[in-house]
């Protein structure tokens, strides 16, 4: 597992986004993922508050790993979050898990929780399963 | 209206995570609002298309000026997009308009184009709306 | 136009749940429905307010009828409802309108009005469009 | 408890519309809700599979209960589904919980199962929190 975790993290170290945003993939397994987010400055919105569009990449990016896990090149069709708690600083961890699996769609569901361990947002979405595979057998 | 717009700008000029991903304002007027954005390397995903959080940010950096241009504080209570189509680069625009309008939420709706004004997603957002006012007046 | 209208009426009148809820089709052709529906007591809530089911019923009445238009057999994959304005009587006029096709994929949006033509309710809706056909040709 | 319960299938007892969909409340207690729903012909769409807007009106419903049972009357502001099998027989049990819980605003996830306990389809709504409260103390 350990090696597929690695295989993982060498893929999605590509996303230049999520690089940017500062965000790790700190465990995943098959239709799972656990990624985390330092806030500092430049996450903040215009009230100095964690943005929105921060909150989501996040989600969004564990999503995309949990998703990919499962072989097939999957592509989001869609995601909505809901909004708990405004956070401006700390580490954020994201728990990406499958609701339900198909053969062509895939739907996730993201819990981001503060170092307090409380619930600061909850993200769903899903995917398109392509043909294609992902490089990770 | 010219003067309006440049308090918006003003204000929205303070969004720190809007600045790093490089979203401008480039009109609003009450309870609508549009942005731009240029594709560039750190925008894109592991597969080296426009990240969906990229996307988001824009669309909910719209949905923010919008709603906040009616004067009281809005917060965001949720956001859901939809993605219709992959892109890589290109300047795309952000078009958010008013839904509905309550005391207490509102309710907003992006499209987001590309140069070729091709749909590329759709958005809606609803907003709590508090007592505090925004310094436009 | 006029013979495919009854064609669409023809194969949803098949839809017994529609039916008991009294939603008729007015108009159709493709990628767009208009369907109606009178508020009786029978739509009531506990609180005497038409029921949060019976719009979404409505408004995904009119996303089967526009998004199967399309002539491919088109399953809802998810659909969401946003909420306006509390009615409890009158006739309801929802018009779904696409606001994408892809070969696989279809979204649709649908506003709801009461009489005055006042938004009620808006929803939006993604289906997975299989090979098989509607006998729409 | 066993109190509690009759009183909010007696406040709920009143909602003629899930009553005409066959829909009770089979447990009940502070921020969660189980309800059930017997599948027959009058909840089936035109291809003979149970209606979206039938599954809608389950999970609105169980969300409905489980947010009142908090005692302020509570308004559904928005609600979306994701379906993930097709049934037409059976009965099915939906199953409320509270996964976050403002002053002013509640979100819930709906989860809906057949008699095998599989997953049919995933519900999230937010309800605004009125002043008033329910006749439930």
């Amino acid at each position: 597992m350990e090696n597929k975790l690695s295989l993982y993290q060498k893929q999605f170290a590509k996303d230049e986004f999520a690089k940017n945003c500062g965000i790790a993939i700190i465990d995943a397994t098959p239709g799972c993922a656990t990624v985390q987010m330092e806030i500092t400055e430049k996450h903040l919105n215009s009230v100095g508050v964690l943005h929105g569009g921060a909150l989501f990449t996040m989600a969004d990016f564990a999503f995309a790993v949990a998703s990919n896990t499962r072989g097939k090149v999957a592509l989001a069709i869609e995601g909505e979050i809901s909004y708990f708690k405004g956070v401006n600083s700390g580490v954020l961890t994201a728990v990406a898990r499958e609701i339900f699996l198909h053969e062509k769609l895939g739907t996730y569901s993201v819990d981001i929780f503060n170092e307090k361990k409380e619930l600061i947002a909850n993200f769903k979405g899903t995917t398109y399963r392509k043909r294609e595979t992902m490089p990770f057998e």
